[in-house]
């Protein structure tokens, strides 16, 4: 059986970053039927017009990862009650040159972590506005607003049982989700998806 | 008497880009009073808190010269429903370190030009979100959607008479805009800004 291949991109490029900690804690407790892809996006240029047709290796390198994922996971932090310009500008590169939009009916999935109290809500909501033009099939529930002070510890592991259970509850969902939306003659008639027992063996 | 040093911050990069087109057309029929200050954003690496404390010498100069505008001016195209990364990031740089938010209260006002029918509108209300939160003060009316296909002529240079009016007609409203919010206090006592009369000179 083949495993759902899911780019997960993450919008916290800092050494510490809290949503970083997020994503590994997501990748450790993925369902065994999920396969997660990732990239450096602080790996791209700034998104410009005259170097579209003929992007330097780390947009290749990225556009490739995209083609080849099922689905998309953005786990983002919030800045200025929007997301950051690294993830916006990776988003914009995945879309360009017009008509070759890379992003067209991925399943996808929002989350993000950060310690002040709204959530990165500002952050997810603009992205979302941003993924429905491309056209990628967002999963509207379960929602995943992480205000997190003490849930990691001082490795970066996530302590916190709660948050564990509710990271659990989003891959089901999201799972589901994935499944639902994948047309299987996409990537070939022959190509049948693992399937998890519910909940995850974690 | 000073001149408002309006500091002008252009979405687009690419050589051909239509928003530098707009910027050139905006800058050139500015009243006498104003005097445009601008900056390259592209020249700025992407933020990360591992850099905020000892950044390099381009965020040093970007945030002197937002330190010695008295309002900016935004002129932005839109990517896929929203304002590009690459100000979006520069945007976070003038925001941080947590708590020095060099935009805080700063008269401003946002501008975009596209070839598409919708005008910029999804960017400039993204943007205007993220402005809000950061305490610049923003101009309602009049808005400036720009959708362009023939205003230039090969050289760059706006030809169409209807948008120079309405040029015009946006500097008036957004000086006195700017006028109406400086606290005079605020850079001296002793400042007193140059007026025009309506209409510009041009």
């Amino acid at each position: 059986m083949e495993k759902i291949r899911v780019l997960t991109l993450v919008g916290g490029i800092s050494r510490d970053s809290l949503n970083k900690k997020l994503y590994h804690a997501v990748k450790e407790r993925a369902p065994q039927s999920i396969k997660i892809l990732t990239f450096d996006i602080s790996k791209i240029p700034f998104f410009s017009q005259d170097i579209e047709n003929d992007p330097p290796d780390s947009v290749i390198e990225f556009k490739d990862l995209i083609r080849e994922a099922d689905a998309v996971l953005f786990i983002t932090p919030e800045y200025n009650r929007s997301f950051p310009g690294v993830l916006k500008n990776a988003i914009d590169w995945g879309s360009r040159p017009y008509g070759q939009n890379l992003w067209d009916k991925k399943p996808a999935g929002v989350m993000g972590a950060t310690v002040s109290n709204v959530g990165t809500f500002g952050a997810q909501h603009h992205l979302r506005q941003v993924l429905a033009y491309l056209n990628l099939s967002v999963m509207a529930q379960p929602e995943f607003y992480f205000t997190s002070k003490n849930s990691f510890d001082e490795k970066g592991v996530l302590t916190d049982e709660k948050t564990k259970k509710f990271i659990d509850q989003y891959w089901r969902a999201f799972s589901d989700w994935i499944i639902k939306l994948i047309p299987s003659s996409e990537k070939g008639e022959s190509r049948e998806f693992a399937k998890d027992e519910h909940p995850p063996t974690h």
